[in-house]
């Protein structure tokens, strides 16, 4: 298979991470007899720094014009600290999910066996977690009017949900549930929001046509609860954009580490593949941060072209590298082995 | 001190633990020699079923009328079932904070020494913990404009946030720092959202007047991550309505139940105290909720009225109850005592 895969590094540790991800698909290319072309572009901070743009048109149309794009993080903590910055690095990103429709945000949460004593959560309520979270991308309070009022005191936000955005998503999230623990767990405030009474009314009338999935609500307050204290009772969570935002990052938690999970970036048309983590500006360079969430967010973007056998075997590569404990400092403090090794490690273990 | 006090037991366990605070206060009325009144009302499920108004007026004159309300617990899941429901118990406290001006909900969290090994997470991370979270409860995305589009396809919310409103509670979080750890954590989305931009802008102006505290900013979805792994970093957080209701939920993993946490919600004339857990429909009239999270918000109200020394009696009572393990299953799944058994241990045991 031939595939154009646009590759943005961005911002800190993400073009770390993604070269990792490069030097793996290289070995799956070789392995399996595929073809694969990278194209770099920039976004983020850096593209601020280079063009005044957090996306410049170049970024979009490879993209656009790509299979799929591979992600690294983006973020700085100069932009973060000057509220009245015009432009700032997650501008780009917001952007990029838009144009290309990336609608849904699938980010699964597992707790690899030999990993589990890394989480700080007991282990009876780690260990049998393995659950997926959909989260809207593309609209919601993330895409709504925003305004500031002429003189500054009052600002706005507004959060909209169309049938048509919910009904989308809704239906990713209940097939992919019928392939796994049959539960879709509809995270929302419909105590107090309208967009949620929303969303409960089309997921409800949707779940009939999915007899054999059950559906769940919870309130976001709740579900943030028991997703630290009964990870495993959890199969798929359905949320906005927003509450998805907070409950993976919590997914983190579960695994132990921030730099072990990968998600994917769905629209109809184009797909994007990113590590849940940020940009973690204070590692860079220093070639300590964990490349494996970036590793298999491409091994999920393998599986998204029908390639089960080459995503089977990257993630094979992964726990190899935990079973001998070729793991970043992240995951054992004594760890000696930087990005790069643990980088060569796993494109040296992906195997037929 | 004479004091007039609505007590608005609302729906499930909430009238069963509120009678066991009324019961310290009693204590507290002979040991110290005080003098209180106590009105009751109905709000929430119990007063939809018997006014169709989830705030019946009489209930709202009354708290106007009273010096500080004791507030138990609201909701009931037939109507979190019902989407299309016009009335929900929700309302009912939604609006009472909102007339009653209550823009400051203040949260402490703390893990009781001899509780520790109750949290489900590592004690290293817990035993220290000692934070208050300041949450804005009167605007933001839970009073904004909401509306459902004639065709009922599309709805939304809006979330606005004045100067004046994020000035006041600001100051409060201050102040209470500077009597603590010195250190005010504003969690947002500044990132994403102009609400978010504005609240970084007036509380980094304010902090300029409490140059013994220190200010950090985190995002949401961090600081949902870092109050879990790290909790004893936090001193003050300072954040808005939803923001606040989710970080304030996850408060309670730190401290091992939910049945633990009281809260204090103020304004300049009025103020309500209310644990923040839900009304556990299933545990109703079984004797076998936590009355601690009742007693120690009314713990706040004594506080609140500078009853120091009167407030530290019902701690050091609620404390005792833990030490000889006059707990409720919640706290030792093997216990035998219900919640009337540890109210009345606790009432018994404050002392001058
Ligand atoms: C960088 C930021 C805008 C982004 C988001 O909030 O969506 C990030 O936190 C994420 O989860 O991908
Ligand atoms: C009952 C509900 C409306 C309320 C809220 O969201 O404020 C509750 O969760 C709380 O935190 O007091």
């Amino acid at each position: 298979m031939h595939l154009n895969i646009a590759v943005l590094g961005g911002d800190g540790i993400g073009p770390e991470v993604v070269a990792q991800s490069i030097k793996c698909l290289r070995s799956v290319e070789e392995t399996f007899g595929h073809s694969f072309t990278f194209k770099k572009a920039l976004i983020g901070a850096s593209a601020i720094k280079k063009t005044g743009n957090p996306l410049p048109k170049e970024t979009l149309e490879l993209c656009k014009n790509s299979d799929a794009t591979l992600f690294g993080a983006l973020g700085s903590p100069e932009f973060d600290d000057n509220p009245k910055a015009k432009v700032w690095p997650e501008q780009g990103l917001l952007k990029l999910r838009k144009e290309l429709d990336l609608f849904a945000n699938i980010r699964p949460v597992k707790v690899f066996p030999s990993l589990v004593k890394q989480s700080p959560l007991p282990k009876i309520s780690v260990q049998n977690t393995d659950l997926v979270i959909f989260r809207e991308l593309s609209g919601g309070i993330y895409y709504g009017d925003k305004s500031l009022s002429k003189d500054q005191n009052s600002a706005t936000d507004t959060c909209t949900y169309t049938e048509a955005e919910i009904s989308r998503i809704t239906h990713l999230a209940f097939k992919s549930a019928r392939s796994r623990k049959k539960k879709v767990t509809l995270v929302d405030k419909a105590n107090v929001l309208e967009t949620s009474r929303l969303w409960r009314r089309v997921v409800r009338s949707i779940s009939e046509s999915y007899p054999d999935v059950v559906l769940e609500c919870l309130f976001i307050d709740n579900a943030a609860v028991q997703m630290i204290l009964n990870p495993s009772d959890f199969d798929v969570i359905l949320t906005d954009n927003m509450f998805g935002d907070i409950l993976s990052d919590q997914g983190s938690v579960i695994a132990g580490s921030i730099g072990l999970l990968p998600s994917a970036s769905v629209g109809l048309e184009h797909a994007m593949f990113e590590p849940i983590h940020g940009s973690f500006p204070d590692a860079k360079g220093k070639n300590i941060a964990n490349p494996v969430a970036s590793i298999l967010s491409m091994a999920m973007l393998l599986q998204h072209f029908k390639m089960n056998e080459e995503s089977d075997a990257v993630v094979a590569a992964v726990l190899k590298s935990f079973s001998k404990k070729i793991v970043t400092p992240d995951i054992l403090g004594s760890s000696k082995y930087g990005t790069n090794y643990v980088g060569d490690f796993i494109a040296d273990n992906i195997m037929e």
